[in-house]
């Protein structure tokens, strides 16, 4: 079924994704006003769906937006089963986009009042990994990081990821990696992953990071393989000395890294942990099939 | 005539407020990945609206964002002029807001391949100042400056503000001063000037501040009326020591400013080089009337 023609839920209602449209006072146009998700799925059952919503409430109660109670876990997850399988998405790999922001209101900065009930949008699209990357590996560049000092909120207010993804395409690689105090902290769209010393290391949860779901998972999955793991991010001059490197995120997996800016990542091709990781990864999410929540 | 059955300008056609709508896949909604401006017209006529336009102009090139050349300056005036008479605003006062953004596209965090057409709205409210607030003064509250360091961009990423402005609200405030590294920096949607030691005072232009047309228009009144004036922050510590302070804006001109948090700002109420100014800014805004563009 082609993106055009296929079912979106849009506040309370599934319709066509034509004849889904957006109020122009929606607060996520005004002001990047909300938050957002992206699930992956497996044969129509969401992998790892319940952490999703409860980042997404964690979110939501931040920036204090109220859902209604009926939509609200496990509605959400309920209306993205839904949708997988209105889109004849049961079998094979999909990914589901959820956003939640403030509603449409007359434009004022602060919170509207009276409050208006928010906007929720779900959409499915198919799911393909870019053709032989994630054998191959892939290339990333060093970005200065501008963003905001709540990058733990996965808000919609992404301008800073999007000028340094296009950065990246630019210069020919696939993601650029955010450097802040010589620090690297992680991708415009994904979390970071080093091997330095023998030890798996990643940044801390802090508010310099989006927390990845897919991030958490394969922390647990390198202590189920007795890899040494270590919260603590690469200072951006120990590059050079770093044996493996790889990104995550919901659709990127595990994704080896072998070249960052003009820095070769130990021998140039994927090493040994990161296969593991990858395995681990994709075995973890066949076994999505059976419904866990 | 009410805001609901006004003319809008969306994408090439005037339209019936209540005809327009959006795409959910605009990268506004999506990424908060476009630029805006708010004009304040008097008698049907723009105040400093080619100064707003170079600034929008220069917003769009910082994004990489291209407009077609029939909108771009002057047509975008022009446009917003034809919006203020179909809306009958050729009397009194009305702002127009004006957004562009990259366009609906599948999304991606890189800009989209090939390029879409930008989306890009105009639509006119009736203007009326908060009654009494400009005499009597108003309270402002201090708020840790989260925002990412490329506030001299007047992006839709303006969650942090939004944050900061309803943090004001709730404490019963009209505005939240950002302050980083100590200084004082600007208010959540308007900038900031102190008098210190018979100077005025407002942060230099830089990408910690977003650089108002208001601002600059008041800066050029001081030099005009021979009051000494300084592109210097002031320090969040010397606040005791500041004789006035006000806030500057489209929507706000010269406001006032005679409390932040629990300190008194000089004598509790407007001082005299605000009254000059803001007499000053009202009888530049008052020559508005005859069309200089």
């Amino acid at each position: 079924m082609s993106q055009d023609d296929s079912t979106i839920y849009l506040n309370g209602s599934y319709l066509p994704r034509s004849q889904g449209s957006l109020s122009i006072d929606d607060r996520g146009f005004i002001f990047g006003d909300g938050v957002y998700e992206v699930f992956r799925a497996v044969d129509g059952e969401l992998f790892q769906g319940r952490a999703h919503v409860t980042r997404l409430l964690r979110g939501l109660d931040a920036l204090g937006i109220q859902i209604p109670g009926e939509v609200e876990d496990p509605g959400l997850l309920a209306i993205a089963r839904s949708l997988l399988a209105r889109n004849r998405h049961d079998t094979g790999q999909a990914t589901i986009y959820l956003q939640v922001t403030r509603g449409a209101a007359p434009r004022t900065h602060h919170f509207p009042t009276p409050s208006v009930p928010p906007t929720i949008l779900l959409y499915t699209s198919t799911f393909r990994h870019p053709e032989g990357l994630h054998e191959k590996g892939a290339r990333c560049v060093l970005h200065s990081d501008r963003r905001w000092s709540r990058a733990d909120i996965k808000s919609v207010n992404l301008l800073p990821n999007v000028l340094a993804k296009e950065a990246a395409r630019k210069a020919g690689a696939t993601e650029a990696l955010f450097v802040r105090d010589g620090m690297l902290l992680e991708g415009s769209s994904t979390n970071l992953f080093g091997v330095l010393d023998g030890v798996l290391r990643t940044y801390p949860p802090a508010n310099y990071i989006l927390r990845g779901i897919t991030r958490d998972v394969v922390l647990d999955l390198a202590a189920g393989h007795g890899i040494p793991t270590r919260e603590e991010g690469i200072p951006m001059e120990e590059l050079p000395r770093v044996s493996e490197l790889f990104i995550t995120g919901t659709t990127t997996d595990v994704l080896p890294v072998i070249q960052v800016d003009e820095t070769s990542i130990g021998k140039g091709r994927p090493g040994p942990v990161t296969r593991r990781l990858q395995r681990a990864l994709q075995e973890e999410m066949l076994r999505t099939g059976t419904p866990t929540g």
